[in-house]
């Protein structure tokens, strides 16, 4: 018996999200499927994040258990030639048999793309959110410098989402331009559910106008249930990656 | 009766193509359907780029007649609302009834994307061509600039070209960096049938290290058909923008 473990890319855009639905095609139901065939056991694997429907990944991370004799860094390419072409596994690995994939000290990062224009451009519409309004993007940077560090994010949270502390820490956050293309970058310890796209979307109503950078200071400080920018749609949000302690170690 | 000049956007994957063909899906034949509905006229758009099947575009560029008494400037949104998600027109203006998408000295660009790395990145794959060999750009960027110029590109076409002339002048051609994208973009008067796919499968073989940047020079300067690299496929390439004359007295 060995644990693998998968760096998992996927297009959200014809996906009912990560985790297995009733009568829903999922992320994780595809991979069980196609893993199961390719070693002729019955995997159900686990997953790192749970994204939601639409949401696409670079490097969403899940491990299963098997008695297969495909070595683990093998199964990569193994699976690849099974997997229906919007879902990529961006590279395989054994690990120890209590490796857990959510149970660890990880740093995940997300990204937010903005396209900004009149109109909006077909070719990459399906990762990125059209915004027609002209949108600061020196506005949008200071706002976003403001989520850095240790805050309440209960703002910043779908009122469905259950857990017993909003606390969490930023790391990074920062909001490039390329060309008509705005994208914000997030790093942090966890997010809770629906925290980037309604930050992404607070940092829009910022971008907009609407609202001053310093609006982001308000909303942590008041460490209540305040109402934030709207939740963005799906397609625009990337999981990027999650780094784990030991891809920490590794580079240093 | 006015002459209505369209910057069109689309993802070309669906499409077979710029030209109305009998029995296929054609950008071409979807713009003249929702004009004619729109105008209650039949309209046929004269295009500037007859692109092939699966190649994108950010501003391809087509007009038409009409005694509509929707102002011309107000053309794009109207036929927006009309419009599959994957056409989208950028811009619309009136033009003089002898203007002519096709025969005006213009200057094109396109961009051909790779994406370099271990395994294909299944979010923007409908948009780039996905290299497994590591790509050394610096090569690249040098067998670029060998484009530079005017020459005899009769090995950077399809022997299916029909024209009196191979020769084309480059105004522009560089090769850049973003990440793991390496994006090849070409600037010219324009362009023979294929070439663009041809220039980048060439790059390509510089690139990975099948030849030597003054390779390029040796295929331009032999002016007969010799064997270039591959055609790469469509997906890969975005027609960018035409500017025509109007253009760049407007922006000098």
């Amino acid at each position: 018996m060995k644990r693998v473990k998968l760096i998992v890319a996927y297009d959200g855009t014809g996906y009912c999200g990560w985790q297995v639905q009733p009568n829903e095609i999922t992320v994780e139901g595809v991979l069980n499927k196609h893993i199961s065939e390719l070693t002729g056991e019955d995997i159900k694997v686990i997953g790192a994040s749970r994204t939601d429907s639409g949401v696409h990944a670079l490097g969403n991370v899940a491990v299963f258990d098997t008695e297969s004799r495909i070595p683990g860094e093998k199964m990569a390419k193994a699976l690849n030639a099974r997997l229906p072409e919007d879902i990529i596994i961006q590279d395989s690995k054994e690990v120890p048999l209590d490796y857990h994939p959510r149970f660890q000290d990880t740093r995940k990062t997300y990204e937010y793309t903005f396209y900004n224009a009149r109109y909006d451009n077909p070719v990459t519409s399906r990762h990125h959110h059209f915004v027609y309004v002209p949108l600061d993007v020196e506005k949008m940077k200071e706002a976003a410098s403001y989520f850095l560090g240790e805050h309440c994010f209960i703002s910043m949270c779908s009122s469905k989402a259950q857990v017993t502390s909003y606390v969490r820490e930023i790391y990074e956050c920062d909001v490039t331009q390329n060309g008509r293309y705005i994208t914000m970058r997030v790093t942090g310890s966890g997010f809770l559910y629906n925290m980037v796209r309604l930050m992404a979307g607070t940092l829009l109503e910022v971008g907009r106008g609407k609202q001053e950078p310093q609006w982001v200071k308000e909303i942590l400080a008041s460490k209540e249930r305040v109402t934030p920018g709207p939740k963005l749609p799906a397609k625009g949000l990337t999981l990027i990656q999650i780094e784990y302690p030991e891809d920490r170690e590794n580079a240093e």
